[in-house]
């Protein structure tokens, strides 16, 4: 998918929220254990319940991983439906993968190829040649983390290198690789105040924020200081959508938050 | 694995050789690729050819996720036919992991609960927070980026950090962790005289040492500068070794280049 193709459905659905499929089996409604694949049976109802008030979906691999090979399976049988059934839909495949290069070659065709998301999420700390490999593919996204919205962000992201913060540096330094337009990058909500100067750096690059609701960041300062002329705003809720209930109704209680996110960003549209 | 096990091996086999098992169907022997899962039986057959020279093996995740379920397959039965025929060996995952908390512990379940490596390699981008659910496991070892041996470490790990550079600052903040007994780092062999300066910080660490052979690096060099009295050191190498030959006798000429590799060391440690 290409970001006009994004930006384009962005405006119809009047929504920017990217849905967070981070399955815990210990959460899920209970009766959905007694189905061979309980993980897929979970993302199908929920995906069918909200593929319409958001753009993008966002599968963390490290909670299907957990589970070994039927997790990956259930991983595989999420993004083949999204595919199949709504090819609209943005696919983010939260991996924070990186590695040296010919390394990172395989991992960009674990995610872009074998498992067909549009995009991936990258960690900078190796450099320039552990992302250029992900940015080489045509048509897919890699969303470098920037700042992440955990406390730990503090511990080297905020860090001052050479006068600039290292996350700047980040930004800074990835805009200079090659296929530089397929970066987003991913910034917090926690630190909405830092967007302002975020967008001075990089004005035109999507960015993905997790940690409105559950991590405590607010939508309309997000929104204030991040949003673009493209609108350039991915806005992930993950446990706050996916686990409003867990009772047989709970794609339907899920439906409800996420229209209400919806609802919200429709009046900052407007 | 303890570390005083691994200490042990190491004095036992006279050898601190870690042998990567990064499997590209492309480089293989062409008759494997007629057996039912070429990636094990390449595996296989490179560890019953080599388990007596080196004391650990590294499979790197990306090789085995870029061929999908059946590359899980692979590394799930690669990982049991070490943990059955050679308990002693010590088993990392290089799989450069890191998430905020509670993502980052689905992580360590995957690679210590799921598939019982005895390590995982992380990256410490997201501080604190995305490394300590990994170090909360007991005899488990978690091995953070520090100085990596690509060219891109010198985009940020070697920009200087109030006066330090960030991968020193990585080491030192490390340190103050929770569990931080359970912390190895990888440091590559390519910057073998910075070694002498990390030891000043983590003198009783052992350290993962990529990019010895294939990358440029020098045994002696990382053991003048890496050293200690427990050892410290487990030396990677990877291409170097498995890929030898790509004949029948593939298997023999990898534990030809393994010997050569443990003979050094023998010299070395004697």
């Amino acid at each position: 998918m290409t970001q006009d193709q994004l930006v384009k459905e962005i405006k119809r659905k009047q929504s920017f929220l990217c849905i967070g499929l981070d399955v815990d089996l210990n959460k899920i409604p209970e009766h959905l254990l007694k189905e061979d694949d309980p993980i897929f049976a979970f993302n199908k109802a929920i995906i069918d319940a909200t593929h319409h008030l958001c753009v993008a979906y966002k599968p963390n691999t490290a909670f299907y991983e957990a589970y070994g090979i039927k997790g990956w399976q259930a991983l595989e049988k999420t993004i083949n439906y999204l595919n199949e059934n709504y090819p609209e839909i943005f696919t983010i495949a939260d991996a924070k993968r990186g590695d040296i290069g010919n390394t990172s070659t395989m991992y960009a065709k674990a995610f872009f190829e074998d498992l067909a998301f549009d995009s991936v999420t990258v960690a900078p700390y190796m450099g320039k040649d552990s992302v250029e490999p992900f940015l080489a593919f045509e048509n897919k996204h890699t969303i470098l983390l920037a700042l992440t919205s955990n406390q730990g962000a503090f511990d080297f992201q905020t860090k001052k290198v050479e006068n600039q913060e290292l996350y700047k540096q980040v930004l800074e330094t990835s805009k200079t690789w090659a296929h530089a337009e397929n970066l987003m990058y991913v910034v917090g909500a926690t630190k909405a105040e830092y967007l302002a100067e975020i967008r001075q750096i990089i004005p035109d690059s999507f960015l993905l924020v997790p940690g409105v609701g559950a991590q405590g960041g607010n939508l309309q300062d997000v929104c204030k200081y991040g949003m673009n002329d493209s609108v350039g705003l991915l806005i992930n809720s993950s446990r706050g959508i996916i686990y409003a209930s867990n009772e047989h109704n709970f794609a339907l209680a899920a439906a409800k938050k996420a229209a209400e996110l919806q609802q919200e960003m429709k009046v900052i549209l407007g």
